[in-house]
C-alpha cells in the first residue's frame, strides 16, 4: 500500500546436467516477484547458446505453459522480475539482458542502480557504444565486454569491472560456460545461494527464492564477493571483500523483503517484530488494540503489541484479488480505491482506542483513507504508527523513492501529518535506533538521515538517459 | 489452501438514475471474488433493454476497460461470481443467466443449489424445454418464465415459484423494471442489502461488497422474504418467512465468507475468533506459539492464542502472486506446489512447540506438506487444530464438498491423520459446539452432522444433468 | 468488395470410428470461410456426449491448437461459420447451438431464414419458453424438440418440423447417435455431401467444402429431403421433396459461393462466365480491355471477353493481408479504405478504353471508389458492368441486403448511377435471363424482381427479437 | 505457394508538421506486407524523441488500437515489415532498430543482405561492441554510429558508411531532425519516394506502398544515391552513383514486387506479362486452356495465353482466409494442406489440355502436389511452365533461397522433374532472356547463373551469428 518499489530481483540456477531449469527458475522469481512486478524474463543457457524469453507483466502473465516449453532444456539459467516506470513501451529495458560479444553470448541479471552510471553510459558512447536500452544492466554488460576483450577469462572480466562500476548490484552473469554471482562491495542488495539435492545450485536475491525451490540455503554472498559456478564446482573470489564498508540496506529488512527471509543471517520477520518493539517504547500509545497494515505491517503489529501488552487484532483485511488489472475507479465515481484494497473488521475496532502500525508513509494519502475505514468501522482513537523513519532523502541505490516534493515528512511535520490523515497521534521509529533492528550499524539508512556511502550521482534522475533524447544543437 | 469451494457470489444494484453501473458492480464483484474465482458477469438494464458480458475467469480477468465500457448505463445491474467444476468449455455456464421470455428479457444471478433441481428440470423437459446451460439457475430462470405467464407481475411470479423450487437460494432477478432479491425460506445462504448516498441501492451476498463500494448496511434479507428495488421504492414481501426453519449454512462462519463481513447480525471474525477459543478449551496443547494457516485459519489462531495465553506467531508466509494462471509443478519436478504457495517463517518456530490452526481438513495432503514445511524450519512439536468439525457428509446446498470416499475423516480416526500428516496431535471443534459461534443453533450442520433441512436430492452428483446425454436406449 | 452479406455455412461429418473429427471440420470450416466471416464454432460427439467450441471470429482465430485439442475425438461433428450483425456481445449467438432436451443433447447448425420464426418464436414463448439467443436456430431447435417428445425418433422429429418451420434452411442437427441433413423444400440454400476414403461422409454448404477434406462428392442434397447418417448407413427420406417449387438462391451462383463450388450441379464459375457474356451482349461497350474486381467480378469479366472479343486483363489487385484486425482509416485522415483494399495496375489500363466488371453496386460509394482509383492510374473511358439486376428488393431467406433506402438502385436510374460514379457507363445483367446462369428458372430472385416465394415475414427487420425487449406497458 | 521469402519492405515518411504519422506508416506497411511477414515495426520521431513499437506478426496483429495510439503524433516515422526465420525467440530482431548514441536516438529500417556482414561485426565486436540482435541491420547502426563521431552530421556518417558496407541495402535512417533514405550502388533493392498534398513525403520499398497512402509517386531512389527529409527539404547526394553496376533483383519483377509497383521504371504487371510472352515463344505447349497459380503466376499466364493465342482461364482458386494462425494437418491427418489453400475449378480443366504457369519451382513438392489437384478435377494433360528459370545457386542479398542441396533444379532435369510433378512436360524461362523482362541487362540474375556482383560473402549462413555462440574453447 505505501507506494514504494524496490528495482528487481535476480535468480541463477547451475545444475551439473541438463534439465527444465526454466521451469526451476520461474518457481523462484514467484518467490521473488514481491521484488519487481512490472516485468520479468528467463535465460537458459543450453550447451553455451543462450535462448531467452521476457515481458512486461507478473511471472504468471508473462510465462505460460507455452513460452515455459519453448526455452530449451540446459546446465544454466538466470531469472529478473523488475519494477520499472510506469507506462511507455519498456518491453525492451525487461531483464536478462542477452548479448552477443567477441566470445560468445553473455546474459545479465541486476538489481541495484550504479552511482556512476551516466558517466560510464557517456565515456561508452563517445567511443561509438549504441545502446538499446535505458538501464544500468547494459551499460554493466558493456564494462564486462570491454574487459573480457583484455582479460583471460570471463570471471577477470567481472572482477575487473567492479573497479568500474560504483553503487549497488547485485549480478547474475551467464557466460556459456558459467554462472557468476556478485554483490558490490557495500552489499546494499542482498544476495544468496543455495545447494539442491541433485548438486545443482541456486542464486537468489533472498532466502526465501531458495527454499521455494527445495534448495538447502548456503550462504549469503558477501559484500563484494564473486561466486563462481560451473564444472569446476563452486568457487568464491573475495579480492573486493573489506574494500567498502559495508551498507545493507536497512528498507530490505524493514519492507521490500519478504518476512520468511533470512538477509546476512538477520531474520527480516525478527527486524520487523523489533521495530515494532522499539516504536513501542519510543512512542507509547494508550489503547486497547494493535492493528497492523497488512501486509507488511503485520509483524511489526505484532511487536508493538509484545513489547506494550496491549492485544494483537485482526482489524483490517486486505483483497488479495486486487492486482495489475485492476481498474482504478474514476475521479468521478463515488468509489475509492483504498475501501476496495483494505476492508476494516468492525468487531476488532469498534468503540476502542486502536494502534495502526505501518511500515512507511510517503504521500500520507492512503493513510488517511485507512484511518477514515477505521472511523467509520467505529474507532474510538487512532495511534499510526510508523515502523520507519520518516523518508526525507532520495536513494540512489535502486529504490523508488518519490522525490522530496512528494515525501510529506519534509513538509510536514509528526503532528501535521496526524491532523492531516485524521490520526490521533503519530509516531515514527527513531532513526538513530534503526541499527538495533539488526544489530549492527553497518546498513545504509541514506533515504532516512542523508548519509550516502558513495558519490551521489550528478544526474539521478529516472529518465537521465531519455533527457538527452531530443535533438542536438548544431545538427 | 483447503480444497472447498463456494459455489456462488451475488451482487445488485438499483439506481433513481441512469448511471455507470457496470463499474460499481465491477467493484462489488471485487469484493465477492472469494466466493467464486473461476466465472463471472455483469448484466446491466438500460431503459429495459439487458446487456450482458460474462466469461471464465477472475473478475479482473474478465472485465477491462474495453468490455466494461461496452457495457451502457443504465438504472439497474447485477453481477455474479461463480465457483464451477475445473476444465472443460464451461463457459456457457456462466451467470447472470439472461433470457428472453413472454414480457422481455430478465438476468437471474443464483447462489446456492436446489434440492430438487433434478426433478424440476425433467418435468420442464417432458413439456419440451430446452436447455443450455447445465446449472440450477436455467431451471429457476424457467420455473418463474411459466409463472410470470400466469401471474400479474414479475414479483408474483418469484413469489409462486418459492413454492415450487427447494433448497438453498440468494437470487437476484432483474426484470425491465425491477430488482429483486430473495432469500430461500432456510436463509442457507447470505444475503443483505444497503443504501448508497445518491438514493441507489444495492444487495449483496455479504456486507462486505456493499462496504467496498461505499454504501451503508441497512439489513439482512431475512429467510424467506423478498425485497423489490423499483421506481415504486424499497417494498418488502415476508409471505414466505418463517415457513421452513432457519439453517443459515454454519461454514460461511468458518470458511467461506469474510472476516469483515456480518451475516445475519453475527461478524465473522467474532465467529472465528470463537472458534478458536473452543478449540483452546477442547483441544488444549502445550505449546510455546500459535500459528494461523493463512489467510482463513489466522482469525481463529488468535482466538487460540487469547483463550489458551500462548503468545500468537506469524509463522507462514502465503505468497500472494500464485493464482490462476500459475503453472503447477509437474510430477516430474522437484518442486512441491504447497512449498510455492505457504513458506515457514524460521524465526518464529524454530525450537518452539507449535499449535497450528486451520479451518478445515478435506484430504490431508495439504496439511501434511504444512507439517513438513515446519518441520523444516525447526518447528520442535507441531499440534494440528482444526476450527471446524471433521467433514463426514456431502452438502447439497451450493458447497463443493468432496464425495465421502475422499474425506479423509470418513476412514480415519483423528489420532491415524495426524500420524499421517506428521503432527504431534491433532484436534476438530466439537460439532456439538458449533451453534456457539454464532450464539444460535439455527443453522445448517449438515456436512458435519448428516442432518439435512430438506430431503435430500435423489440425483446430487455435481454433474447430474451432464449423465442422461449419453444416448437414450432404443433411439 | 460489395458489402453483401451471406448468412452461414454449414458443416457436418459422420465417421464409423472414433477420430479427430474437430480437425476435419476445422479444414472444411476453412474452406466455407467466405460464407461467414463473424463467428464459427465446432460441436463434437464422443459416445453420445457432445462438446463444443465456438466464439466470435475468423475460423483461424477461434481455433488453435489448444482449442481443437480440448474437443474430443468422436464419431460425428457439426461446424457452422456465421455472419452477424456488427458490435454488441453477440458470441450467444454463435453456432452450432448445443441443448439439452428430453432425450439428451442435440445440436444445430442452421444456414437460412425462416420467414415465420417471429409468429413461431412468439408462439413457443407464450408457452414459457425462454430464449438465450436471438436467432432463429434456437426457434428450429425448440421445435425440433417439441417434435421429439411425441415423435419416436429424431428423424421422425425433423420431418414434423419441416411442416411447421418455413423459409430458407440448410440444417446440419447432430443427436446422439445420428447425423441429420436437411434442406429446405424450395432448396433455397445449397447443402451436398460426400465420402471419404474410410467410410466416412461429411456434409458441406458447398461442394468446395468436401474437396478441401479430401472427400469424394456424392451428390447435392435436394430441397426437401433428409439424409440421416448413423451406423445403420446413408438413409435419405424424401417426403418433403417437390412439395414446393424449387428456388435455389441464384444469388448464391452471382456472388456467396466459391466458384470452385458446384451447387445443383451447376459450377459456379460456369455461371458467372455466362453471366458476363449475357452481359456482353445486353450491354455492349467499345473497349480495349476487360477487367473484373477481385475476387468475385473475375469469372464475369473472363466470360465478357470472351463474348465480346475484347482482351482481358489484369486491372485491379487486391491487397490480400487485410482483415478482420485492419483498423478503417479515420474520416480525418487522408486515407481512403478503398486505395488500401484494391490499387490498380497502370499498365494494364492507362490511355484504354476499359469495361469494368463487378458482381454488384449496393450504394454505389465503392464502385465511385474504383472507378476514381482507374482514373488515377490513366483510364480513358471506364464502362461499368454488373453481373446481376440491380437490387431492388430485401431477401426475407438469409441474405444481408441493405433496406431499400440504402439501395442505390431504388432511388437512380442507371445513368444517374453512372454519373455519380463516374463511369462512362452503366450496364446491370437484364433480370429476365438470371434463368439462363444455371439453365432454369427455378431458382429464387425475389431481390431483383420482388416476387417472393412465401408469404413475406411480416416483422423482417434484423433485430425482430430484441425490439420487444423495452419494458412492457403495465408492468 | 514457392516457399521463397523476400526479406524486407521499408517505408518513411517526413512532415511539414506534427501529425498521427504512425497510422499513415501502418497504411504503407499494408501495402508492403507482402515483402515481410513475420514480424513489423514503426517508430516515431516527435520534437526529436523516438518512441517504437515492433513484435512479430502481421501488420494486422501487432498494431491494434491501442498500440497504435501510444504512439506520439511526430512529423517524422519510420516502418518495417520483416520475413525471418520460422520459429525460435526473434521479437528482438524486429525493425525499426532504434538505438542511443552519443548524438541522440537513432532508428534504422533496412531491407537487404550486407555481403561483408560477418567480416564487420567481428571487427566491431573486437573493440568491444555488444549486440543485441542477429540481423545485419544493427551491424550497419553501429557503423554509422562510429562515423557520427568522426563526422559532422548524419548524412555525412552514412555516407562515410557506404564506402565501408557492401551488398544490398535500401536503408531509411532517422536522426532527431533528419529523415535519410539511401540505396546501395548496385541497386539490388527497390527504393522510391512520392509526395503528399500536405508537403509530406514518404519513402517506400515499391511504388504500391507510395499509393496506398494517396501520395504521389516523385521518382525512384537511384542506385548509391542518398536522399536527405528534412525542415531544409529534399536533398539529393549522388557521390556514390554509378560507382557500381546497376544490378535491380531480376526476381522482384518476377516474384516478389506487387504486380501494380513500378520499380525503376518499369511496371511489374508488364515485366511479368513478358515472361509469359517469352515462355510462350520458347517453351510452347499445342494445348485448350492456360492457367496461373495465383497469385503471383496470374500474369504470366495472362501474358503466355496473348502470345500463344491459347484462351486464359481461372483454374485455380486460392483461399484467401488461410493466414499465420492456420494449423497445418498433421501428417497422420488424411488432409492436405495444398488442398486446403488452393482448389481447383473442374469447369476450367475438365477433358482440358492445360497450360500451368507459377513463378518458381522450389522443391517440386507444391508443384507436384497442384498437378494432382488439376487431374483430379478432370485435366487431361497438364504443361507446366514456370516463368523464371531454374534456381541453381544462392542469394547473398537479402532472399531466402534453400541450400543447393534442396533446390531440385540442382539434382534434376526438367524432364525428371516433370515425372516426379506428374506433369506432361515442363519448361523454364531461358535464363538468357531475363534482361527482356525489363529491357535492359543491368540487373543480377546470380540464383539463375551463379555470376555474382559482389565478393560472396565467407559466411553466408542465415545463423550466421548464432553459430559462434558456443562454448569458446579454452575458457
Amino acid at each position: 500500500m505505501s507506494g514504494l518499489h524496490e528495482e528487481c530481483g535476480v535468480f541463477g540456477i547451475w545444475s551439473p546436467n541438463n534439465s527444465p531449469l526454466a521451469e526451476t527458475v520461474y518457481y523462484g522469481l514467484y518467490a521473488l516477484q514481491h521484488r519487481g512486478q512490472e516485468g520479468c524474463g528467463i535465460a537458459v543457457c543450453e550447451d553455451g547458446v543462450i535462448s531467452a524469453h521476457k515481458d512486461i507483466g507478473l511471472v504468471g502473465e508473462v510465462f505460460d505453459h507455452s513460452s515455459l516449453a519453448q526455452l530449451p532444456c540446459g546446465n544454466m539459467a538466470v531469472g529478473h522480475v523488475r519494477y520499472s516506470t510506469t507506462g511507455g513501451n519498456e518491453r525492451r529495458n525487461c531483464q536478462p539482458i542477452v548479448v552477443n560479444h567477441m566470445k560468445g553470448r553473455m546474459a545479465v541479471a541486476h538489481n541495484g542502480n550504479l552511482s556512476n552510471a551516466y558517466e560510464l553510459r557517456r565515456e561508452l558512447e563517445l567511443s561509438g557504444a549504441i545502446f538499446h536500452t535505458t538501464s544500468d544492466t547494459e551499460t554493466i554488460a558493456y564494462i564486462i565486454t570491454k574487459q573480457r576483450l583484455v582479460k583471460p577469462s570471463i570471471e577477470e572480466a567481472v572482477l575487473a569491472s567492479m573497479d568500474i562500476i560504483e553503487g549497488a548490484y547485485s549480478l547474475v552473469v551467464m557466460s556459456p560456460t558459467k554462472l557468476i554471482a556478485v554483490r558490490d562491495p557495500h552489499g546494499f542488495r542482498p544476495l544468496c545461494f543455495g545447494k539442491l539435492p541433485d548438486g545443482s545450485y541456486a542464486v537468489s536475491s533472498e532466502s526465501c527464492g531458495l527454499t521455494a525451490i527445495g534448495a538447502e540455503f548456503v550462504r549469503d554472498i558477501e559484500a563484494g564477493e564473486m561466486v563462481i559456478f560451473s564444472s569446476n564446482g563452486v568457487r568464491s573470489v573475495k579480492t573486493h571483500c573489506n574494500t567498502k564498508p559495508k551498507q545493507v540496506c536497512i528498507f530490505e529488512y524493514i519492507y521490500f523483503a519478504r518476512p520468511d527471509s533470512v538477509i546476512d543471517g538477520i531474520s527480516v520477520h525478527k527486524a520487523r517484530l523489533r521495530a515494532g518493539r522499539i516504536l513501542a517504547e519510543s512512542c507509547p500509545a494508550e489503547a486497547d488494540i494493535v492493528i497492523g497494515v497488512p501486509d507488511s505491517g503485520l509483524d511489526a503489529a505484532l511487536g508493538f503489541s509484545q513489547a506494550s501488552g496491549i492485544p494483537y487484532g485482526i482489524g483490517l483485511i486486505k483483497n488479495k484479488y486486487i492486482g495489475r488489472t485492476f481498474i482504478s475507479p474514476t475521479q468521478s465515481s463515488r468509489t475509492d480505491k483504498v475501501r476496495i484494497k483494505l476492508s476494516a473488521v468492525s468487531e476488532t475496532v469498534r468503540g476502542k482506542r486502536v494502534v495502526l502500525v505501518d511500515d512507511s508513509i510517503v504521500r500520507g494519502t492512503t493513510g488517511g483513507r485507512i484511518v477514515s475505514l477505521l472511523r467509520e468501522a467505529g474507532a474510538k482513537e487512532i495511534h499510526f504508527r510508523v515502523s520507519a523513519p520518516p523518508f526525507l532523502h532520495p536513494c540512489y541505490y535502486g529504490t523508488d523513492i518519490d522525490s522530496e516534493k512528494d515525501l510529506i515528512a519534509c513538509h510536514r511535520t509528526p503532528e501535521e501529518i496526524a491532523a492531516q490523515m485524521g490520526a490521533d497521534s503519530l509516531g515514527y521509529l527513531p532513526a538513530e535506533r534503526l541499527g538495533e533492528l539488526i544489530g549492527s550499524d553497518d546498513c545504509c539508512k541514506a533515504c532516512f538521515n542523508g548519509v550516502y556511502p558513495t558519490a551521489v550521482p550528478k544526474n539521478a534522475v529516472k529518465d537521465k538517459y531519455e533527457m538527452k533524447l531530443t535533438p542536438p544543437k548544431g545538427e
